[in-house]
C-alpha cells in the first residue's frame, strides 16, 4: 500500500481482506463505504462482532451454535431422540430445520475429512459422535437411525463412508441423504455423476 | 430467519448483509467463519472498525481521507499547486498516486452527478471546488490546469461537462483524462464507444 493510505484505513482493509472470499478490492470498497456511511453503521458492526464472540458457544452435545451450554434443539423435549442427523456445518442444521422434515437431533462435525487439506477425523467432532452413539447404546436407548447428511462432495462422501463403518455396530441403521437431480433442475445439463446417482437411487412411483 | 438462529449470530449476519455487495449468503459465511476462527480475528476487525471511525477525517481542502485536518498531499510543499486533479472517490487518488505521474493536488468530489439517483452537484464537493479555483484566482495564483479524472461512465462524463463549464472562467485550462483502449486490451473485443474514443483521441506517433 502506498504511504498515502493512512494507517487506520489500511488496517481495516487488511482486516476485511483476511475474511474468506473477500479480496483486497472488496476490502477497500467495504472500508470506504463504512468511512462515508453514518458512524453508527461501523459501530453496529463492531458491536455485533464482539457480542457474537462473547455470547455464542457450541452446544456441548451436538456442537451446533448456541447461546447456552445445551442448544435449543438438544433441550427440546419434543424431538425424536432415536434419530440423529450428522452434518458438516451449523449452517446445514439451519437449512435442514427450514424444511421441517427432520424431527430428530443433530450432530455437527465442523468440517469433513480431507487428507489433501490435512483434515483427519481427529480435527472433527467424530470422536464425540461415536461416543454419543456408544453411550446411547449402553443406556439401552440405542439410536434407531443415523442420517449422514454431509455434502455430496468428495470429502463429504469420504466422511460418510468413514462414519458409516464406525457407527454400524452401535446404531440401528446408518443412512445417507439421496443424491440425484435437484428439483427444478434440467436433466440435459446435469453432470454425469449426478445422473448416475439419480439412476441408482430410482424408486417405484407410488 | 428460523428461530434456531440465535440472536447474536442473526445480528452479525444482518450487519454484514447491510454492506454493499454482501448478500445474505456471504454474510452467513463470514459470520460462521468468524465464529470458528480464533477469537482475536473478530476482535481485531471490531477494533479496526472503531479506530477507523475515530481517527479518519476528510481533508478540509481536498476532501481526501486523512488523519489530520489537512492531508499529507495538500500539506506537501513539493507538490505542484498550479495543477489540480478532480476525482470521484478517495480510492481514485490512491490509484493515481500509485502511478507517480501526477504531481499536483487533488479534489475529491465524493461521487458523480447522477440525476437518476437524485445526486445533484449540491450533494458533492462541487461548490468547494469552484471556491478553490476562485480563491486561487483572487490570490493571483490562478490554477494553470484542472484535470477532470471522473470515471468514463455516463455519470462521470456528465460531471466532467458540468465542471468544465463552471471552471473554464476561473482556471488556465480544463482537461479530461484520455478514453481509449486499455493497455493490454484487445481491439477485437473493445466496445464501440471505446473504439470511437480511441479513434477520436488518436495522436501523432513521436
Amino acid at each position: 500500500m502506498p504511504a498515502i493510505l493512512i494507517e487506520p484505513v489500511a488496517r481495516l482493509i487488511e482486516s476485511f481482506a483476511r475474511l474468506p472470499g473477500i479480496g483486497p478490492k472488496t476490502a477497500q470498497r467495504l472500508t470506504f463505504h463504512l468511512l462515508r456511511a453514518p458512524e453508527t453503521e461501523a459501530r453496529t458492526l463492531a458491536a455485533a462482532l464482539i457480542a457474537m464472540r462473547e455470547q455464542v458457544v457450541f452446544c456441548e452435545r451436538c456442537f451446533n451454535i448456541s447461546d447456552r451450554p445445551v442448544c435449543s434443539i438438544c433441550s427440546d423435549g419434543g424431538r425424536d431422540i432415536t434419530k440423529l442427523c450428522v452434518v458438516e456445518e451449523p449452517l446445514d442444521v439451519l437449512a435442514l430445520e427450514r424444511t421441517g422434515e427432520f424431527k430428530g437431533l443433530y450432530h455437527v462435525l465442523h468440517g469433513a475429512i480431507s487428507p489433501i487439506d490435512g483434515v483427519g477425523p481427529e480435527r472433527l467432532k467424530v470422536r464425540q459422535l461415536i461416543e454419543r452413539a456408544d453411550e446411547a447404546q449402553r443406556a439401552g436407548e440405542r439410536l434407531e437411525e443415523v442420517v449422514i447428511a454431509t455434502n455430496p462432495t468428495l470429502e463429504g462422501e469420504a466422511t460418510a463412508m468413514y462414519l458409516a463403518e464406525r457407527l454400524e455396530p452401535l446404531v440401528g441403521i446408518v443412512t445417507r441423504i439421496a443424491r440425484g437431480l435437484p428439483v427444478g433442475g434440467d436433466l440435459e445439463y446435469a453432470d454425469e455423476v449426478t445422473l448416475i446417482r439419480a439412476l441408482q437411487g430410482r424408486r417405484p412411483i407410488q
